[in-house]
């Protein structure tokens, strides 16, 4: 998977989850590039300015982005690979202070929701919401605040020179967060393959009982299903499938085949390998 | 459903789009009691402080409110009716303050991504992330900021008697968030009538496949299902299902008996009526 040629596009700031999945899923020094929001990070890889896309499709305790649903929806990106990525956060604040100290938590919502217990358990400390969590690591570097904590990863802990006061504050520690890996041309795999697809059908009785029978007569396996509202036409939904198996397979292609017969559109999104679950990698301060 | 003991919770500080629910789906001078989190308004209502709950499940841009599907397999609640609430985002300012001073605008993540299109045609200003849409009004207010503005309800400008620079500042003006009411009781319903549950089955070929046959083999049309991850259980779901009928149909009855063998739980959240759409009623500035 080494290439020279690899940049990686990922949402938020260098010390993001997203880097250091990055990181796992090619090599620890691969090229990265961050990126302001998502649909930066979709629009990087179409436009050919980077080669790949690290894109957190799901947490194990919050459930999808679904923002990353609907950009896979409207990009013409392939997915070519997974990773599902042990999400660790940490208490971090500025050298010398201690827990007592700490009056405010900021962190970005998703990581606040996933560590309600540890915040509910500092009774003089309140939850404040930021835009990233390395973003919050960056701002209390830059404030030098004595009464403030952010929750984030260890690499941003690093990359600010600022203190773990704790490590490991989620509510659960089967804290994972999966990433699909997406590029501009599609992979051929051969064992261990998913498929993601993306379809709409009528809304009439059996349309979608109908669409999920073509996988079961041809016993391919649904890992996951999940419906999204289509824009602009409210409470008539998308539905995103996982299977097993992948479309050099006959039988997956004639029941795509099948379902095209059945929907009023069929995308598929990509085969790859079944990902790695693989704890993150660190990488020395940034420059 | 005029009732002096209905007390309502809602998500939210006094003007929230959830208000706006309330006093559209009860009456204009219902009783509501905000809550600071959604869990907390689950709570209200199962330990009897509060009658009712107005619980956002879904905006039709957005999609799901997966914390509020969680809250529900959690509580031991059930849903007694459903309202589908036409959401206006309004750009809100002190007095005075013009398009062309706004530097910030304020307003929970959800609001801001439903808004994007005005807010980058606001050159010279840049999102900032707030708890929530009324309280960023609040906020304003206190401040007398006059390079700030909030994004929220045409209720919460009233309340805070401030300025309605722009309405309906939203990408998308089919923009809908629908509502469930949740009671300690469920309630009888006859026609037009909705079921939600929720159902796990083993992660093994078929098994999805197999319990969704069960609504299929008795002409049970589905209209919505959704996979959440277990708690706990990495990768393993729950999949909530909106079904169309009622729990007093035998037909009912007979697939969620079936469902019962082939699945691991199943848990009815309750039959209801399906919800009108409408547009929501603003009341006269709070004391």
């Amino acid at each position: 998977m080494k290439n020279t040629d690899t940049l990686v596009a990922f949402q938020g700031k260098m010390g993001a989850f997203s880097e250091m999945a990055a990181r796992a899923y090619f090599h620890e020094g691969v090229a990265v590039a961050p990126q302001a929001d998502f649909a930066a990070l979709f629009a990087a890889v179409e436009e050919g300015s980077c080669s790949h896309g690290m894109v957190p499709i799901e947490n194990s305790l919050m459930g999808s982005i679904h923002e990353n649903y609907d950009l896979l929806l409207e990009h013409n990106l392939q997915i070519v690979g997974e990773l599902k990525l042990r999400i660790v956060h940490n208490l971090i604040a500025n050298k010398g202070v201690r827990l007592g100290d700490i009056r405010y938590i900021l962190s970005q919502p998703p990581a606040l929701a996933q560590c309600t217990q540890f915040i509910r358990s500092l009774e003089e400390a309140e939850a404040v919401v930021a835009a990233d969590t390395a973003g919050a690591v960056q701002q209390l570097k830059e404030s030098g605040s004595r009464d403030s904590a952010a929750i984030a990863s260890t690499q941003a802990a690093i990359d600010y020179d600022l203190e773990i006061l704790q490590a490991g504050v989620e509510n659960d520690h089967q804290n994972y967060t999966r990433f699909l890996v997406v590029a501009p041309r599609g992979v051929e795999v051969e064992e261990a393959a998913k498929t993601s697809l993306v379809f709409a059908c009528d809304n009439e009785p059996g349309a979608l009982f109908k669409s999920i029978c073509v996988f079961a007569l041809r016993d391919i396996n649904l890992l996951k299903i999940e419906s999204r509202p289509l824009t602009g036409k409210p409470w008539e939904y998308a539905f995103y499938l996982d299977l097993e198996g992948h479309m050099g397979q006959e039988s997956c292609q004639r029941a795509v085949r099948h379902l095209e017969e059945l929907a009023t559109f069929v995308k598929i999104l990509g085969s790859y390998r079944v990902g790695e679950t693989v704890e993150g990698k660190v990488r020395a301060k940034k420059e």
